[in-house]
C-alpha cells in the first residue's frame, strides 16, 4: 500500500500537522539569485550575443546568429499537419472550449454621467505584446500553451511571443502544434533566465514584451520575480495540488486515480482527500494500492504521496468546507451528492470540480476554464489566469465646468490639509472659473 | 525661470533623449535588501518582541507590550470629531464619491449551462483580511487612506488592518480621521519593513493578512517584494508623474500649476507637457516663473522640474497621442478642445483627465476614481487600484455524466500525448461510466 499521511481531524495537534503538510516555500537561494542576476545583466547589455552563449552552454545548441533562434511559423504549421489526426482534433476541440469560456471573461469599458455633466468611467485596453514561457523537457505541456496563449489572443493582445528551450535542438511537436492552434505570433528557441531577460529587455532579435506569463523552473521563477516592474508577470507558481472532498459514495478507484493525477506531476505535488467515512478512506487506500503498479510514473506518485499526500478523516462535510477554505487549494474536487451546496460556501480555491463526474483532468485539458491556477494557498488573494490578465484599465474623468467648481472646493480643502499647495491652486483655478460647458 | 528640459520632437536624437528622461529604476541595493531580510526574519520568528525593538529603534517609540501598538477605534473617532468641520466634510464628500465609483467596479459571479447540462462559471469572493500600509512623516496622506481602504470595504473584505508609523509617538489627526471615515477595522502604530513583516506573517498582536496594499519608502517596497507570494501585494510604485497634452488654448497658468502639482510631490516626480505650439510653451514657462515663488514647496518643484521635467514641442496632437502611448503616464491630462477623440486613441495610461476643467488634483482627491495608479510606464500592463484588487475568482466546472463522457475522450488523448497516464485514466473512468444525470 503506498505510504501516505493518515490524519483525523479529531486528533490532538491535527491543525499543526495539517499546516506542516501544507507548508511550502519556494525560495530561490542566494546562488540561484546571483546566477540569475548575472544572466539578466548580460542579456540586457549584450543582447543576442549573450543569448547565443547561454543557449550554447545550457541547451547545447550552437547557433551562429540571433535570427537562428526563431522557429518560423511554417515549422509550427508543419508540426500541426504532421501529428496524428486524433491529437490534432483534441487540440482543436480543447482550444475551441478554452476560447468560448475566455470570451465570457473579457472586460468592457464603461462610463456614466453625473447630474452636472461630469463623466466618470473606465477604459479597457489589451496589452500590446506578451511573452509566453513554455518549459522544455518533461514539463513541456501543449495544454499549457493553449491555456496561456488563448486568453491573451481573446483579450486582443497585439503580438504573442513564445519562448521554449530546445535542449540539443530537440523540438516538441505537440507544443509547436499547440502554438499553431493558439495563434502564437512568434516563437524563439530559448529557455531559462536568459529567455526571461530577452522578453523583459528585448534584444536585436527578440522584441521586448509588456508582460511575461507561463511556468518554469526555479531559475525562470527567480528571473520573473527580478524583472517584475519592468514588465508584468503572472504569478510565481508552486507545486500543483488537489484537494478532494468526498462523501464516501464515489467509486474509490475514481478518487484514487484523481489523487494520482496530481501526484504524478512531480515529487512536490500534493494530493489530499477529506472524507467523513473511515471505511471509505481505507477503500481508497486499497484502490491506490491496486492501481499504482499500472502507473508509468509510479515512482513520482509514490514519493509525492509519501512526502506531501494525506487521507484525512473529518467529522462531517461542514468541517470539510472549513478545512478547504483554510487549505485554499489550487484544485478542489467536490465529489459529493450535492456539490452546489458546498461550492457556495467555498471562498478560497483556484478551481472547483463539482460532482462525481468532474475529474480534475477534464479541467486540466478541455473543459474550458484555465488550468493556470493559484497554488500554495495563494487562492486566498489571487485568481485563475484569464482574459483579464491581458487587459488593463484606465480611469476616465471628464469634469464639466460646474462639476469642477464643486469638486475643486473639496480638493482644495484636502490638499491644504496635506500641505500640497500646488494641488490646491490647481483645483482653485477651476473653482474660480466662470465658464459654462 | 525654472530650469526644465526643452525638447522638440523634430530634433535628432529626440527619441533617445525622451527615453533617458523617462528611465526610472527603483532598485533596492544590496544593503537595503539585507536589512529588510533581517527584519522580516526577526519579526517572523520573534513576533511582537521584534516589533517592539524595531519600533523603539526606528520610530523612537518605547512601548512595553504588543497591545500598546494598537490605536483604538475610539482614538480614530476622536480624531474625526476634533478636526475642523470643513475638513471632515471634505473627507466625507470624497469618501462618498470614491465609494460610488467603486460600487461600479465590483465583479459578479456568473455561470452558463451547456447543451448536455455541463455548467461552467466563475465564482467571485472578497479577500478575508487586507493590510493597508500608510506612510508616516511628510508623505502621510489622508486621501491615500480613503483611496486604499474604500475599495477594499466595497469588495466586502472581512477585516481591514492599517499600519502607520508614528515617529516619536506623533499621530496624524487627518490620517486617523480618514481611517474612521473609510471604516478601517484595526490600526497599529507600525511602519517600515517590520510593519510589512507583521502583516505578512502575523504576530501575537497583529493578525496575518492575505494582501498588503499602500505606498511606502524603499524599505517598505523591498519588504513587499520579498513577501509577495506569502501574501498578495498591490504594486511597487515609482515616483508620481503627469503628462499634459495641451492644444495651446488653455490658460497657461492652469497648465503651469498642474505641472507643479505633480512636481511638488518629491524631487523624483515627473511633469511633462506636450504641445504643438512653441509660443504657448513659452507662455507656460513664463507662468511657471511667475507662480513658483508662491509655492511653499518651491525647492522640491525646482529640483523635480530641472531633473525630470520637460516641455516638449510636438508636430501635432496626433504625434502627442503616439508619444503619450509610448510614455504610458500615470496621469494624463488632455487639455484640448475635443478630449474624447484623443482619449479613445490612448491605450496606455493610469488615469485620463479630460478637458480643460479636469485638473489632475480633482482626481487626486475626490472625483471618485482611484488615485493609486501604475507609475513608470507600468500602465502598459497594469491598472488603477480598484475593487477588483480585493476580490478573486474561482473557476466552476460541473460536468454532466454526458458532458464528462465527451470531454473525457479529448482529455485522455491530450493526457496520453503528454505522457500523464494517471490524468488519462482519471478522465477515462468518466468516459466508460454508464450513469445518466
Amino acid at each position: 500500500m503506498p505510504e501516505i499521511h493518515r490524519l483525523d481531524s479529531r486528533d490532538t495537534h491535527f491543525a499543526a500537522r495539517l499546516d506542516a503538510l501544507l507548508a511550502w516555500e519556494s525560495v530561490a537561494d542566494a546562488a540561484v539569485t546571483a546566477t540569475v542576476n548575472e544572466i539578466l545583466a548580460a542579456v540586457r547589455t549584450r543582447g543576442d550575443a549573450a543569448l547565443l552563449e547561454y543557449t550554447a552552454r545550457f541547451d547545447r545548441l550552437n547557433l551562429t546568429c540571433g535570427a537562428d533562434l526563431e522557429i518560423p511559423q511554417a515549422r509550427l504549421r508543419q508540426a500541426l499537419d504532421d501529428i496524428p489526426a486524433a491529437q490534432r482534433e483534441a487540440l482543436e476541440t480543447s482550444a475551441a472550449r478554452i476560447r468560448a469560456y475566455a470570451e465570457r471573461q473579457r472586460l468592457d469599458s464603461w462610463q456614466y454621467t453625473e447630474a452636472d455633466g461630469t463623466v466618470l468611467g473606465q477604459q479597457v485596453s489589451p496589452l500590446d505584446r506578451v511573452g509566453l514561457y513554455v518549459p522544455g523537457g518533461k514539463a513541456a505541456y501543449p495544454s499549457s500553451v493553449l491555456m496561456n496563449a488563448i486568453p491573451a489572443k481573446v483579450a486582443g493582445v497585439g503580438e504573442l511571443v513564445m519562448v521554449v528551450p530546445t535542449p540539443g535542438g530537440e523540438l516538441n511537436e505537440l507544443v509547436l502544434a499547440a502554438a499553431a492552434v493558439a495563434g502564437v505570433d512568434r516563437v524563439f528557441a530559448l529557455g531559462g533566465a536568459q529567455a526571461v531577460a530577452a522578453l523583459a529587455y528585448g534584444t536585436e532579435t527578440v522584441p521586448a514584451v509588456d508582460k511575461i506569463v507561463g511556468p518554469g523552473n526555479i531559475y525562470v521563477a527567480a528571473a520573473k520575480r527580478q524583472v517584475y516592474g519592468t514588465v508584468g508577470i503572472d504569478m510565481i507558481a508552486g507545486p500543483s495540488e488537489i484537494l478532494v472532498v468526498c462523501d464516501g459514495l464515489t467509486d474509490p478507484h475514481w478518487i484514487a486515480v484523481d489523487l494520482f493525477s496530481q501526484a504524478e506531476h512531480d515529487e512536490d505535488a500534493q494530493a489530499i482527500l477529506l472524507c467523513p467515512n473511515a471505511d471509505y478512506i481505507d477503500r481508497v487506500a486499497a484502490a491506490m494500492d491496486e492501481l499504482l503498479a499500472d502507473m508509468p510514473r509510479a515512482d513520482i506518485i509514490r514519493t509525492s504521496l509519501r512526502v506531501r499526500g494525506a487521507l484525512i478523516r473529518v467529522r462531517d462535510l461542514d468541517e470539510a468546507v472549513t478545512l478547504a477554505n483554510h487549505i485554499a487549494p489550487e484544485h478542489l474536487e467536490l465529489s459529493v451528492a450535492d456539490p452546489d451546496a458546498l461550492a457556495a460556501r467555498i471562498h478560497h480555491a483556484g478551481a472547483m470540480f463539482l460532482g462525481r463526474h468532474t475529474a480534475e483532468a477534464l479541467g486540466d485539458y478541455c473543459a474550458g476554464p484555465n488550468h493556470v491556477l493559484p497554488t500554495s494557498r495563494t487562492a486566498r488573494f489571487s485568481s485563475p489566469l484569464g482574459v483579464y490578465d491581458f487587459q488593463k484599465r484606465a480611469s476616465i474623468i471628464h469634469c464639466s465646468a460646474e462639476g469642477a467648481r464643486v469638486l475643486g472646493r473639496t480638493a482644495s480643502t484636502l490638499a491644504r490639509g496635506e500641505g500640497l499647495i500646488a494641488h490646491a491652486r490647481s483645483a482653485e483655478y477651476r473653482v474660480s472659473d466662470e465658464a459654462t460647458d
